[in-house]
């Protein structure tokens, strides 16, 4: 089951797997994304929508209610719940960080402005809530609006720690669910639900996606200090941002005094100078900070796949299992 | 039952009518706008929650719940639920219109920053799902996700038309619907259905909803113009703004040639220079807007006391019609 480079990316042999489903999801989202009375709403959203995301939250949402044997309509709106909520925080995202880029294209706060991405991420959420209702499950409207609130509690969490540099590992675990596992366990776990799945399945199901999202995550971190150009990131950008991830609370922990002074200087007082970044990156070599990070994602990948054993057997959890290394492979 | 100046105020009245039920709701409002692991979410929501509103908009879930014989305790999580939304507007509200004040206190973007007011506004709107699908009633969360689906479209559409002379005033009330009359409705009629009352009732609460509403925002927008320090507000805030409101775009539908340069100079292109305000305001006066204005508030409010008719008869629908007196009172 193991990684194959050769062959097609696993999200998309997943994403043809399943391509029938994902058509229909990906209408549902054109609909829906609609409004008669607010132009600017479509606009704003295709941006996002439509700017080749890989949409792998609603393909894991597919996937679950595919493995659990789900024969109704219902997954198709869960799917789309997920990519709203997904494109409403990422509208919002933006927002907060002040991003001007994101996928390679200018964010619609840069596009439109602040405002226009406030309120359409809104019409966004409302829009999720609306489609999920539809589905008639309790539970589902219970699992995707504790997620929600997980999320932005994990976004203001990340925004009171920002440069505080005795911010811990497991602080940085709950930003980390907040941002990114939380909305993947949901999406994974209310495919199982909505299938009326036994509930150990549905308790992996929510393990793998939370297990994937941590390890997705924190690769991400780990590559905005050793990828580069060849992924498309520039090299320091968290850094720059003082942003507080894994790499740095590492070699913060493992800090002497002089070392203490510079990361006091540069992320907690932000003033950073030419020569900061190389110096960072030294740090991080000295204390072996990107290979403990890089292990720990490997083990997060780990943990995702044996959470998949107690499902059924087939060509979907096989391709969610080589999603799981497909994510780590980037760093390894 | 006409309008008593000597008398307390009505909403006063009704809240005092309702003590028990408000001081559960403000019990149940201060446990969830906790948050564990993000103190910043309290500190915020705290100073617009005890900013000391009139809990107009709960006060109105506990009102119709009452008035149609409600006995379960699901109206005191729908009321904290039409008041996170609200909370959640006001701060995302904040930021569209880089506000610094609000009832007569810096606003939570200022004090904090617009990160903040984003992400804890994202906060409660997901309490607020939270609260309702506590409650069991997929009606109401159909209800309520569609309100906040409409709400959010209608701050959009206010964002695109702004500064736009071709506004009519079918726009206006539709901006208006969004940005308040939506969730005075959805209010008034969550309190009906979770009584299980019948049809037609619950129908009544909703135009009532609507009436009030749209009465209260068109009397806010005319005391914008002939209000004053008496009732805390400077006069001309919206046209600073160049915020198309009923009173000018009545003035602009029956402006001249050289009145129109000024609307174009002052609204669309936004140059004013010392003097506009008065100029803005004779103009007003010379075409009768103000009062046309104030014709089409009362007209509303006169909608919202008859849609009462087929309620029960009862104190607390005597309140509901003295509260839809008590809104134009301000004008009259």
């Amino acid at each position: 089951m193991g990684l194959d480079n050769s062959a097609v990316k696993p999200h998309d042999r997943l994403s043809a797997h399943l391509a029938d489903d994902m058509a229909q999801v990906n209408a549902l989202i054109r609909e829906r994304m609609a409004s008669k009375h607010a132009p600017r709403i479509p606009e704003v959203t295709a941006h996002l929508v439509e700017a080749g995301g890989k949409r792998l939250r609603p393909m894991l949402t597919l996937a679950a209610a595919r493995l659990c044997g789900y024969s109704g309509p219902y997954h198709i709106h869960l799917a789309a719940t997920v990519e709203f909520i997904h494109t409403a925080t990422l509208l919002h995202d933006d927002v907060v960080d002040e991003s001007g880029q994101r996928r390679g294209r200018p964010t619609a706060n840069l596009l439109w402005d602040n405002k226009s991405s406030v309120l359409v991420g809104d019409y966004l959420f409302a829009r999720s809530f609306q489609l999920m209702t539809e589905t008639g499950s309790l539970t589902v409207l219970g699992i995707l609006s504790d997620a929600s609130a997980t999320m932005a509690e994990g976004e203001v969490l990340q925004l009171t720690v920002a440069q505080d540099l005795a911010t811990t590992e497991d602080i940085y675990l709950q930003v980390v669910r907040g941002k990114t596992a939380t909305l993947f366990s949901a999406a994974c776990e209310v495919g199982g639900v909505i299938a009326d799945a036994p509930s150990e399945q549905i308790k992996a199901l929510h393990s793998y996606g939370d297990a994937l999202g941590v390890s997705f995550q924190i690769v991400d971190d780990l590559l905005d200090y050793s990828g580069g150009a060849a992924i498309g990131k520039n090299i320091g950008d968290d850094f720059r941002e003082r942003k507080l991830t894994l790499p740095l609370i590492k070699a913060i922990a493992k800090a002497d005094d002089e070392e203490r002074a510079f990361w006091v200087r540069t992320i907690q007082k932000g003033k950073q100078i030419d020569g900061d970044l190389e110096q960072a990156l030294a740090l991080l070599q000295k204390h072996g900070a990107l290979e403990d990070t890089r292990d720990i994602a490997l083990d997060w990948a780990e943990k995702a796949k044996a959470a998949l054993a107690i499902l059924p057997d087939d060509p979907v959890r096989d391709m969610l299992c080589d999603i799981a290394d497909y994510v780590v492979a980037r760093i390894n």
